[in-house]
């Protein structure tokens, strides 16, 4: 009689794109002019390609141009010099991992902080790690937010995890969430927007554990972030209400069988974080962010365009 | 530098009343006729007068009339069938307890169902443990919720603990719910309705705590209860999401110190079952529920109306 099919659902991003997606069309008509990004491949990475391939699409659909440049990496830097000047381009992003070490650091930074349609300039950075949400003294100019983290955040709040009817800053109150993942793009950040939303986040990579919450310290608005020496993730797993993994690895699968049943599961990694047996576990489960991801990316540039028109 | 302000917020009971006061409003306008209802007082309990004064004021308001009987308990059942008999009576409540025993139940059962605005009739019970949800083959006419769990339930859906991305039947999966009370008209059929939509339960009275979950036979479309021998409260109430209480004492308090911060706290008991102190651990507090029972209890009278055209 007993029959074993899922409590919880899979939720396509899709889905969830598709609520912005109006909302931007709307914006972009208001505009004069149709807004241009130009994508800069530097690495053949299929994955990459592919999500360029995907960007270059929703751009179409939506009312954005879009431009593919694949090229060697050592042109890089000087076609960013270019594109930063030139006014016929409003949004730039990068296929990152170029060089995979400092110098895509300087590369990011050299993308003009105007047409940073990833949030990647660390004045945007240091705004999001202090909650401060304007890039200028007047509070006309809302600062970028990285557009993955922020792709989370939307999702968090589409599956209901932000609560609502709890204040602005408590939203996540009480929330246990793990991220596994500390990159600077991604996991860091990420952790670090949940935290000052009211979460003890457990951001784990293959070296450590640390805990991130809001912290005490209410004058300096910035996350408290401390070391869990010795910490068994396996003891953290079950307790977690979400758990959310970006590992670019075919190989790594998170334990399923850790995962107390109804947890919240967003994976943002392009490879298969989860097998499927997670479906059994999972409350709602996210099993890939992209299409969400470009909405932000879309959003981020509507927003840099009012920026600038604030100037 | 730290201020402790609570994180969490303490939701008044007349804020999510007044959502449904609408709805009732325009329901009863569309009436040819002002629906009446009956209040039977007669164990002089000063709670339960203030309640009949709460009901007959939002009756008034709501445009219903509204009829106090405070009357010796030996001359209640024949109050009683007077008025099932009365066509100018719509709906019928009794204040319990009113002799505290077996007897109680008679007189509860006594009440015309089409009259029983309170939901207390045993097939109604019957429908709620079963999760059926109409009490006629055609499905036209819905089944009366007992006004108090429901009143709960509401609750739970305003504050976001059912989470509507899920299904119908789901919304409540993986959620860890005590219910401090096992009266056969709140706490256990509460503790049935929670199971029904995927929570697990830990009901709790003085002898024992029982474990309520939705079972794995769905053919019998019934909740599943184990008792749980031994097991130390202590233990599960840092593990719950919600805590609801309805303990009718004025010295019992819940240990606020073991509650996790973030947790949902529901009080349905006319004593103040919480210290102060539980708003520095709640995510959402509702310090008591009356008003929102009250508008359950109208709403279940537009009910037994629609049923009755149905006949």
């Amino acid at each position: 009689m007993s029959k074993v099919l899922p409590a919880g659902r899979t939720i396509l991003a899709s889905t969830i794109a598709k609520l912005y997606s109006e909302e931007i069309v709307q914006q972009v008509a208001r505009l004069s002019f149709k807004p241009k990004i130009v994508g800069f491949l530097a690495n053949n990475d299929p994955a990459g390609k592919m999500y360029a391939n995907w960007t270059s699409k929703t751009c179409q659909d939506l009312g954005f141009n879009y431009e593919l440049k694949e090229l060697d990496r050592e042109d890089l830097e000087t076609e960013l010099i270019k594109a930063n000047n030139n006014d016929d381009v409003n949004g730039i992003m990068v296929y990152f991992p170029v060089f995979g070490d400092k110098q895509d650091q300087y590369l990011q930074q050299l993308i003009s902080m105007d047409k940073d349609v990833e949030g990647l300039n660390f004045l945007y950075y240091k705004n999001l790690y202090h909650n401060v949400r304007f890039i200028d003294e007047a509070q006309t100019k809302k600062s970028i937010l990285p557009c993955t983290p922020l792709a989370v955040v939307k999702i968090l709040e589409y599956l209901g995890v932000y609560n609502k009817i709890l204040r602005y800053g408590n939203r996540l109150y009480g929330k246990k969430i793990m991220v596994v993942n500390r990159s600077e793009i991604v996991g860091r950040p990420l952790a670090a927007l949940l935290a000052n939303d009211g979460a003890t986040v457990y951001s784990v990579d293959i070296n450590n554990i640390q805990q991130f919450t809001r912290g005490d310290d209410l004058s300096d608005h910035k996350h408290k972030v401390i070391e869990l020496p010795g910490q068994d993730i396996n003891e953290l797993i079950p307790n977690c209400d979400v758990i959310i993994t970006g590992v670019p690895s075919p190989n790594y699968k998170f334990p399923s069988e850790l995962v107390k049943f109804g947890t919240t599961i967003i994976n943002f990694s392009s490879e298969k974080n989860f097998n499927d047996d997670i479906k059994l576990k999972a409350g709602l489960y996210v099993p890939s962010i992209g299409k969400v991801t470009i909405a932000m990316l879309l959003r981020n540039l509507l927003r840099l365009l009012e920026n600038k028109n604030k100037n």
